[in-house]
């Protein structure tokens, strides 16, 4: 059986930016080399980024990516790495005048595309066959779909190539695969974070595996892009579904698996393979037939998974850093009430991008309470970052000097002197304003839209409140046996939530319970069932009809809400895309139909 | 040849309001009957209104809409109304296992139907075939694609259906319409507007009529829904083009034409027909087999199109009204500087909502010129819009007095004082905010997040400053016409733009000509041309590199800007979808590639 050292370069590109993401590919290619890899793939869209939304409709773009893949191919030639098989994803284009055309698509139209380079050429090219147009996705949008395989032969084994969804379907590219014959499968992926969905992932790749009777690579990118967070977790499973090797999740990096893959059956290989639903074209190329010369295998990395909350929590973080730094930023600003969600918003600040880039500030008000005002000093004093305070109540004052407001106006006007305060200083100073509403509070309109719904970034936006605290205790619990510092004040855990607003105010004057709302959000946000339903699975019919409400009366204020992380099965913004204008409402009870 | 009178209801429905809808039907069916009408059509999705948008993935939702078509139908008889055929738009399902299997869709899942009501009952149902995917529509993520016609005998006429995008392709509905033999093709419409859009659909409808080799009736809706407008322009054309009767834009109405109509082919009538690209199974219905008796015909009306300016200015007031009656508001308030962009908002929501309930404050500060508080207060006196002074200053001052801002950041100090005032305003007596910007501001980012940026709905975001000034100029027109004052003061029109957020300040200090500028933006936003092609087209390569930064700068301003009527080609938000984190920057000039 040939041998054969594969690569599985997990990085983080940034959508747009060709050049670096070049830069981030040769370096890496060379990284592989160094390390005696035979392979090396790269993520889905390397390097253009991905998603590159609209800008796959921009000529320009996707010509600059085409020369782009060439001028990669040459460079990585020109710098020793031709010997080395290089797979990146890229935006290509449909030049199949007769095949665009069956799809009512000009001919031109653009293409998620995989290619292999090779002695400083690109020796083979191929489409993404599916593509997913539901939930985060887009891509009937942005993309022709192919219907041909590429079938390369690396160091004697015949390598098979997928994108994404591709391996997500049973039929197409993984039937064609098997029916090629082919040694390897590698699958070049843009797969977005979401809770659990490691488990689903690996399930998945066994699966495929063996429907394609021939082992598995499997690569993923890194880092974060507007809401999406990718988180690596890159693996290699054998045909028989063992894993040979797994990359660990939300880090840049390599891994390096040696294979044992079967050689080519003898005798002319077919150009045209059956597979479910169609039968496909096959391009075969060969770079090289004859087979490593056998040498010493070395162990691969399988990484253990790491707790739930810490992969929310690494995922926050990195999508706090990606979104700072590839936007220009060094520095943040955020508000400090004191209260637990600005809390553990700085801490993943902090862990970000560093607790001296990080300021914060406290804003207290005549209604803000003395432990409010320490407790957000004492977050300060734990991680280390800049603090100031602004009393807002000079500028509250001057308001209700010249515009009467009581009530509701009145207390969102705090909440709009804040973000006031927070823009000028971010306009003076150069930060990035991070928003630091949580789930719960943006799914029922828990928030003032122009006050604490200021910011660039909300890296909370997508955790429901109770993993707020459960966040805010894992956190505390690691620094613990880190023998560090708690960064996050125990009182801020501890004391009963309140937007302060007025005096006494409580969360649960208005609120249900959060553990009884979060069940109640997942249930209607996250898998979108309707109020006889959620009444059925025993939901009180009352607090349904409210909330439901609440909810649905949001919408205007989720449109204008910043960006954050994806964390959950179904977020606000990609995920979930309602109407604002709506007239529909829940039926709940028998006696109301509309 | 039979005679048929048809009517063509433009509507304007509400998404989600289906007990509304239902109503809506019916009080215009009963108006198409009392003129004598054998068969009315309602746009497309009337009853649940349209886009949905992910309504359409809630079961509860989907099975709603059923509920009430076959309710509807139920009504409509009891009613007295059995006998009208009644052609209405619905959101269905696909119950077809193998149908939607072979599309890797569930069972059940949602279509974009339409549904012949008679007698009581739903007799015929027809799902969309071709789902647009493009500009402002994701209809791949909504539904299932439809693959047989339902051709119904009313009054001895086959009468054959098709769903808006299935007019726009050759192949599918329009031609299995005519291998099937119909007499008549109903083509139900959610087509939104946009300029230029009614000599193009007219075009098209005479072009299809010939293809389908039959007279083609078409019925779009009116109304105004979140970013879309829909301007009616229902039509109906003979199979050689001839215009037969055409609706007025913008207005809620019924087209009764009289038809004479080809009787059906004697003998079997065809089970499946050949079509492009493939065979359509024919369902047939007959609902009533006798012509009816020869009766006078009357002459339809054919309304003549309106000047560009009527057109745009009609979208704006209907996407101004429908916004604020549709989302439970009654009354708006805006910001009045003396400028234009807030002369024209104003005239707009006069005109929309009526005078008594605009609400417009003026907020000089010290850098405001005695003209913008004159300019102001004149418009107010012109339209007799309510109006009231709120000078910012001691605000402005407050926040200066704790947190020194300087420069940039004091000068969107100034305008995010403003915007607090309004939405304390709105929060206390319960208006709707107008944000005044317009889509030149938007484009190059002039404009201040969560200052002149707040507001609920933005009746200028997609109306370039030129074409600001050129409806200025055509109300005021309009106006003097009728014998009216005109809205507008004419230094408001004529004056220099300017932010006045610092002494002497003009927007020509930062930005080029809006003339030369508006020809830029047009070119790069609408036409997605890069820089290359805008050097090779004649524009100023400095400007070029200069102006396309500050748009792709400006973009996660507009993710947070609120929504506004499409009026162009390519509007901000549903059209034109990019990246906030983007690196890619058009290359300008030889020696920059990226």
């Amino acid at each position: 059986m040939p041998q054969l050292r594969l690569a599985l370069a997990q990085v983080d590109p940034t959508v747009g930016a060709l050049e670096g993401n070049s830069d981030l590919v040769v370096r890496w290619a060379r990284h592989a080399a160094e390390r005696g890899a035979h392979l090396v793939a790269f993520p889905e869209m390397v390097l253009t980024g991905y998603p590159v939304e609209d800008l796959a409709l921009r000529r320009s773009f996707v010509e600059a990516s085409r020369s782009a893949l060439e001028a990669l191919a040459t460079r990585l030639a020109a710098e020793g790495l031709g010997e080395l098989a290089v797979v990146v994803g890229y935006l290509g284009r449909d030049d199949d005048a007769a095949h665009a055309e069956a799809l009512g698509r000009p001919k031109g139209s653009p293409q998620n595309c995989v290619a292999l380079l090779h002695g400083g050429t690109v020796v083979a090219r191929q489409a993404k066959h599916h593509l997913p147009n539901y939930g985060v996705f887009d891509e009937f949008r942005h993309f022709v779909q192919g219907d041909r395989m590429a079938i390369v032969r690396v160091r004697g084994v015949d390598v098979a190539l997928a994108i994404c969804e591709d391996l997500w379907q049973e039929g197409g590219p993984v039937a064609a695969t098997r029916s090629a014959g082919a040694g390897l499968l590698v699958v070049v992926n843009g797969s977005p974070y979401e809770r659990n969905k490691d488990d689903v992932r690996l399930d998945l790749c066994r699966r495929r595996a063996t429907q394609a009777g021939c082992t598995l690579a499997y690569v993923n990118m890194v880092g974060g892009q507007d809401e999406l967070v990718f988180d690596g977790d890159s693996l290699v499973v054998s045909a028989s579904g063992d894993v040979l090797g797994r990359a660990p999740q939300f880090a840049e990096g390599c891994l390096v698996v040696d294979l044992d893959l079967p050689a080519p059956v003898p005798g002319p290989a077919p150009l045209r393979v059956e597979a479910d639903p169609h039968p496909y074209e096959v391009e075969r190329v060969v770079v090289s037939a004859e087979p490593v010369p056998p040498y010493a295998a070395e162990p691969a990395g399988i990484a253990s998974r790491i707790l739930d909350e810490a992969e929310v929590y690494a995922a926050l973080v990195t999508g706090v850093r990606d979104y700072v730094a590839k936007n220009g930023f060094r520095t943040v600003v955020l508000g400090l009430s004191g209260g637990i969600d600005s809390a553990l918003c700085a801490a993943v600040a902090c862990d970000a991008i560093g607790a001296a880039n990080v300021h914060a500030v406290s804003m207290p008000s005549s209604y803000s309470s003395e432990h409010s005002r320490s407790d957000a000093a004492d977050l300060a004093e734990r991680t280390g970052l800049a603090f100031r305070v602004v009393p807002i109540a000079p500028m509250v004052a001057a308001f209700l000097d010249q515009v009467p407001l009581t009530g509701l106006a009145e207390e969102n006007l705090q909440a709009r002197v804040r973000g006031v305060v927070l823009m000028g200083l971010s306009n003076q100073e150069g930060h990035l304003v991070l928003a630091t509403g949580n789930k719960s509070e943006v799914a029922v309109g828990y928030s003032t839209i122009y006050g604490d719904a200021v910011g660039g970034f909300a890296p909370l936006k997508d955790v429901p409140k109770t993993w707020v605290w459960r966040l805010a205790r894992w956190r505390n619990g690691v620094a613990a046996e880190r023998g560090e510092r708690p960064p996050i004040p125990a009182s801020s855990i501890d004391k009963p939530p309140s937007a302060e607003l007025r005096p006494g105010q409580l969360d649960s004057d208005s609120l249900p319970d959060y553990a009884v709302l979060d069940e109640l959000l997942d249930a209607y946000v996250e898998q979108d069932r309707g109020s006889a339903e959620l009444v059925a699975a025993g939901f009180d019919r009352e607090l349904v009809e409210r909330v439901l409400r609440m909810v649905d009366a949001a919408e205007y204020k989720r449109r204008q809400y910043p960006p954050g992380p994806k964390v959950s099965e179904r977020n606000f913004g990609r995920d979930r895309r309602l109407p604002i204008t709506n007239g529909w409402r829940e039926p709940v009870g028998a006696s109301r139909t509309e």
